[in-house]
């Protein structure tokens, strides 16, 4: 099959997670994604390491999200440079830029000057809160977002602390939104022949990911109660939550009461009806707790499967990849560097079938440089 | 402006929250988004509330999500309705169905049958886990996904239970990589002419979601260990995470000890260096959080500030609002009701500065029905 984003040449002014996660999945479409980097060291993210792991110069994390990619090293203030580095951009499709608000246009490489060089270039800004207001000058890292944006009031139990999302949410989550705006923009493009500006936030992305809450708020004023344990979701009535069983967690989702009780027979739930489900729910759900302690949790599962209960047994990532429903998605994949293998997860889209594999390595710093100017000079 | 996806029709055989979540971003940048729905109570989204709130005869969080969408009702097993839906789907340029695998191909509207009618159509089929191997039929819903995942070991502390994200993680993703998946296969289709099937999982959107840990699970062959207390990723190293302090929370990103300890003079801090931040991180960690214990978090963000620290408050929902950072964002919208206006959050994209606003409601079950059929019949 033609992968999708075939012909479309995307250049990546981009460090750490957001923007590098934006030009993965392009390049997993089919796109060609070249990183720019600067000569000495290259992008910051190839020295973020993730629990102290490395695979030969650059980090584990840096190979993950910047596999299938090619490398352009240049020296923003070098003219000679600057010559090759305008003709990369005269030929490019997409922009994408991660840099705090500013950065750019003091190199010269804000949408104005772009434009200059290519009128139809679709050029993409992440930056962490926006490009104006008091917050736009905020070091714009995914703990900090989360933080302000409310999100890390989400999860956890009634009056607990503020808990925090434990992975890069709004990074990842922005990162995936800009590739929407992306293609979107290419398909306006390839209508009116218009290039265009894009511009996210990872704080917009995160409250968009909190609409629920957000609307309930705006609708209640009030702030949601988080029920006191087995909180799950706090706009959500009983049963809604992770329990503990003899042997290990059972996750139960939205049913009624009574079809719930029809499966687990629990005598102290009888005297409860739907009405009950949000007013008493922190009562429900400690009775529903002591109730699922007294057996296994295959034995709930086996309980409830005669009516399709909404229930699961929650698992690790060990537990997890054992099962067949996991090697059956074929979510695995290798990539190919030098001296070793790494093996990663694939892109999360199929189509016609086909999952898009590619076992090319994130590049070794400027390893396409004068491939891609010898491309430029002829 | 244009909207980039002017002129795309987009039929949504959805329910709930993945496939509308998709079909709203799609209506946000200009397509026109025709719900399907049965004529008897229609899309089952209609009737799940979210903290008990109703808008009219439609659940709030109904109105949230299909803003700014058409409704036509039709029964499947009713011949004449039968030749208005095939008329509707031969004009039709996308279909988005997140039903159980097997149920529209039972209703004779699965990919081959919808192919006879528009060989160009953009399929897209959103389910649980995948349709083939042993957990195909199970009950596709948020939670349940998130639980066998592992994402519920990702949040929490130490040896903690297995902690849920606090909002439908699942659910939103996939429908917002489903959008990538849309655009990328109408980008193929321009080119090629070619229709497609797109097939996307809860599941499969939520391990691509958790890439860095499982990496380095197949990496290392260890599970990743939370920090005892403060846990904010489990891969980084101290002191990344959220402390109390006098008077509230402060959130503390990745950097070095000694830069932190610049800032917030802690000498029981100075005894540790950098090799130090992985290997005694719950140490660390603890004497850390006695330290910010001390003074209030605006003490703190004034000490941190000359060093541009990667520091910042942690807010809840009302805090956040009250903040010139959050309003100058421009977030809310008003949807227009009949009898009254509702406030909700806006598309987190902008282009060339504009925002995508829409003050157009979710359609009262079967609204267009009428409009859509003179149109067809035309």
């Amino acid at each position: 099959m033609q992968l999708p984003l075939k012909g479309i040449t995307v250049l990546e002014f981009s460090q750490y997670l957001s923007g590098p996660c934006a030009g993965l999945r392009l390049a997993d479409l089919g796109a060609r994604v070249i990183k720019i980097e600067r000569p000495l060291g290259g992008e910051a993210g190839r020295r973020l390491a993730i629990k102290d792991m490395w695979v030969g110069d650059d980090s584990l994390l840096f190979h993950t999200i910047n596999r299938n990619k090619e490398s352009f090293t240049t020296d923003f203030d070098d003219a000679n440079d600057r010559l090759w580095l305008n003709k990369l951009i005269a030929k490019a499709d997409v922009i994408i830029e991660n840099f705090r608000p500013g950065v750019m246009d003091r190199k010269g490489l804000g949408y104005e000057a772009v434009r200059q060089l290519n009128s139809a270039i679709v050029y993409t800004s992440i930056t962490g809160y926006g490009n104006q207001g008091p917050w736009k000058d905020k070091p714009g890292q995914d703990l900090l977002v989360q933080s302000l944006s409310g999100l890390a009031h989400t999860s956890g139990n009634g009056e607990d602390d503020f808990l925090p999302f434990g992975l890069a949410m709004g990074d990842y989550l922005c990162g995936n939104q800009a590739v929407q705006a992306i293609l979107a923009a290419l398909i306006r493009r390839k209508r009116t022949g218009k290039g265009s500006l894009l511009q996210l936030s990872l704080l917009e992305s995160l409250i968009d990911f909190q609409f629920e809450f957000f609307t309930t708020y705006f609708h209640s004023g009030a702030l949601p109660k988080r029920s006191a344990a087995n909180n799950a979701h706090a706009l959500l009535s009983a049963p809604y939550g992770i329990y503990q069983t003899k042997d290990g967690y059972l996750a139960v989702a939205m049913m009624p009461l009574s079809k719930l009780n029809e499966a687990i027979a629990c005598v102290m739930l009888e005297s409860f009806d739907e009405q009950d489900a949000f007013t008493k729910r922190d009562e429900i759900k400690a009775i529903l707790q002591q109730h699922l302690l007294q057996h296994t949790t295959a034995y709930w599962l086996e309980k409830g499967r005669p009516l399709d209960l909404w229930i699961a047994q929650v698992m690790n990532w060990r537990q997890l990849m054992e099962m067949k429903g996991y090697t059956d998605l074929k979510m695995e994949q290798w990539i190919q560097l030098a001296d070793r293998k790494i093996k990663t997860t694939r892109c999360p889209i199929r189509i016609n079938g086909q999952y898009f594999l590619s076992t090319t390595p994130a590049p070794v710093l400027g390893a396409d440089t004068q491939c891609i100017k010898s491309e430029l000079a002829s």
